[in-house]
């Protein structure tokens, strides 16, 4: 059923944000507009100043509003370490763990042919350019653990395999607080692949 | 973990969003900066344009951009019903099942003296005003099935009283396509008691 057509155009834009339905954006929409017009109005203003403010570093790939992003300018950031992931979320989730402080260099992406994305659409000269100026002595593969994740980490590795820069790639295994009954068996294989003698 | 000032005022700003999280939020934001950024423009000027352009109708107080409505202002609906709702939403599903030929009036809320909404809060004057100016024979209580919604009800049935107005209250019972081993005994008590002959 049709409301207003002011109504209908922001239901109808609602539906772009990822997991939103129609009987979500309906609710989203009424919502704002009876109780809570402040926060369309703030919303809106973050919308467009993002859009218009947030771009790429020139170093990383990372999303930010300056050239270089607070990460690559960080001088108390070790250079050694050189963290390869495909997303700015990735990117949050190991931020957010805290145990890395090395740099990062985020692929938007990962290989796959099937969808016309190849070494190009996602940086690989970017992330041999970085390679070969800075003082990196280890490139970690952090993409996802997919089919398409392991390829890119692979043809990475492989690109790399001349210059003197050791390639890994993150352990795979049981999560932290993972049950083994429900642990799927690819899962297990690495875990079990991967184990390590116990330190005493 | 904070991203870049602009990127976190957008994620703060869509946690606005009912059932919106901040990993909801995260998503949302990263995927409209990535992979869609025109969306989020169109979605800016939506709101932007629906908190200036939408009010309330001066009649029925539903959402509308115009003083009056489409639907107050349609001659070709019965003005003999009216049909008394909580919500926008509320009115927009009536609507859909095409059922119902006549006019509403939304309470934008129900009878709620916990939170401080009185009789003045839903906007009982103007639809004490719409009963008087209008013919309106038949007035149709269709608040939800709460407390509130029906003790809004009641309290508007017995200000009627002497309006010579019939009021109705929509009917209460089994879902259609319901099945009874999972319909709640309240549900269940109501479809009892408001059984009706069967017409051969």
């Amino acid at each position: 059923m049709s409301f207003s057509p002011l109504v209908d155009e922001l239901i109808e834009s609602l539906r772009c944000l990822p997991g939103v339905g129609l009987k979500s954006a309906q609710r989203m929409a009424l919502q704002l507009l009876e109780r809570d017009r402040d926060s369309a109005e703030r919303l809106a203003k973050a919308l467009t100043d993002s859009v218009e403010g947030v771009g790429r570093c020139q170093k990383c790939q990372n999303l930010t509003e300056q050239d270089i992003c607070r990460i690559c300018s960080n001088v108390q950031r070790s250079n050694g370490q050189l963290c390869v992931v495909e997303t700015p979320s990735d990117l949050m989730a190991i931020e957010s763990s805290g145990t890395f402080r090395g740099r990062y260099f985020v692929l938007m992406g990962h290989l796959s042919p099937i969808d016309g994305i190849g070494p190009d659409e996602i940086g690989i000269d970017a992330l041999l350019a970085l390679v070969e100026d800075a003082s990196i002595e280890e490139l970690i593969m952090a993409t996802n653990s997919t089919i398409e994740g392991d390829a890119t980490a692979l043809y990475i590795a492989d690109l790399l395999e001349n210059f003197g820069v050791m390639v890994t790639r993150i352990a795979h295994g049981i999560p932290v607080g993972g049950q083994l009954g429900y642990v799927d068996s690819g899962t297990l294989s690495h875990a079990l692949a991967g184990r390590k003698p116990i330190e005493g």
